[in-house]
């Protein structure tokens, strides 16, 4: 059982690109927002109802969309859909759009598999350096038969998750894999201020990345460079040296 | 000039205790969603337009409320309100209840703090394990001051911000500060289903944090004896371990 999840909702070409090669596998069910979710991050819904519907269905294959986010998709599938069922790999995407340096903390996609991983599946996430809403992901489905084959054979271990970004390029053109850490780039917003027919103002937020770590060994430099990055992430934040400065500063309450 | 935000909206008894503290060491801006935002992570909106008014202004201490998320409104204050002025720091909370284990990721309150951390501004959280909404918030606003005084005179180093949560206890109770790692404790969901006067079927989401990790160097440990849990959080979520362990998987494209 493969459950495959994304941020781009649950018509974007991505996930039924990713679903097609999951198939290959086994039995899918695909549980995602109806519309797109993008920078919805680890946002999780209980404060209001949460829908559920599925809207195809086949032996090996059913589809559900949520008036949620991509980690509540994860939590309805896991808890309740397939409450206590064994769930072999979370697929997360194929997002439209890059998910590497500081974008990984406020993508759904990522957050999909990051939840999965808490759930205690293996999870990977799958972007594609293209904003396209009809690209070409031919590639990216090469990348995800390879990965899901990866995965399914050796597993993840605890806490852990992939995020893999997949450069747009055609699949003859794509260089390799490259191990990668998180590129230590950040957005540059741009909050452009408007004003509504009643002159109240209102703002649009917008922005660049700032390509200011010039690593090699990053998750971006890898799909500018045409390869696909796998960058792994650990569930828990915890930054281990600042725990051993901070024992240095001798706080006393 | 110190930054304030919170996910529990501009209201909050826990804001508000923060500020008064924040205000002791300088200038003070708060900038906070007009409601409730728990669980909102570190959502973003860009499809959609920001609100922004100010609803206070004294010579030191302004007060404006978003329509946005935790992390929208550090970007507002940094990139718009403030933009090119320095800020010194940045706390976020108090939040009502625990962000330690898991909620680490699913808080609103954690992602300002990691936001003003993105925007190179030294940025902590801050939470008290008491959802009681007039609870007292003596002990966390000592706790807030000594942490502000520490955090002003070190800083912190680039990527890395503190969570810090105080436990429900007086303040002659507290036992100290514990340096912590985040509890591998995640939440079991129960999603209960209901029927709308349709007859439509909704969901709300509920459950219990599973508390598996009995080790006593965490967030969640420190807490349930009476400890100032200080987690130190990197923003750079990449698993050095995982990078080593995929090397040896000899991917070929």
């Amino acid at each position: 059982m493969i459950l495959v999840v994304n941020d781009d909702g649950v018509d974007a070409q991505g996930i039924r690109a990713l679903a097609s090669v999951a198939q290959e596998f086994g039995r899918v069910i695909m549980v995602a927002p109806g519309g797109g979710r993008s920078g919805m991050s680890h946002a999780i819904t209980f404060a209001n109802p949460l829908r559920l519907r599925r809207i195809h269905h086949s032996p090996d294959f059913e589809i559900y969309k949520t008036n949620g986010t991509p980690a509540d998709s994860v939590k309805l599938a896991v808890r309740h859909l397939l409450k206590g069922q064994p769930i072999d790999l979370l697929v997360s995407g194929i997002n439209h759009g890059a998910n590497t340096s500081a974008s990984v903390i406020y993508s759904g996609t990522v957050a999909g598999a990051v939840e999965g991983c808490l759930s205690g599946i293996p999870s990977i996430a799958f972007s594609m350096v293209n904003h396209d809403k009809n690209c070409d992901f031919e590639s990216a489905k090469e990348v995800a038969r390879q990965m899901i084959a990866a995965v399914l054979e050796k597993g993840l271990p605890p806490r852990v998750c992939l995020n893999v970004n997949i450069p747009n390029v055609l699949t003859a053109e794509i260089k390799g894999y490259k191990i990668t850490r998180q590129a230590n780039n950040h957005w540059s917003e741009i909050i452009e201020m408007r004003s509504d027919t009643a002159n109240i103002p209102y703002f649009w937020m917008g922005g660049n990345m700032q390509d200011v770590d010039k690593g090699r060994d990053t998750d971006h430099w890898a799909v500018s460079h045409n390869y696909v990055s796998i960058h792994p992430i650990d569930t828990d934040w915890t930054s281990k040296s600042m725990m051993k400065e901070l024992k240095k500063w001798k706080l006393k309450f």
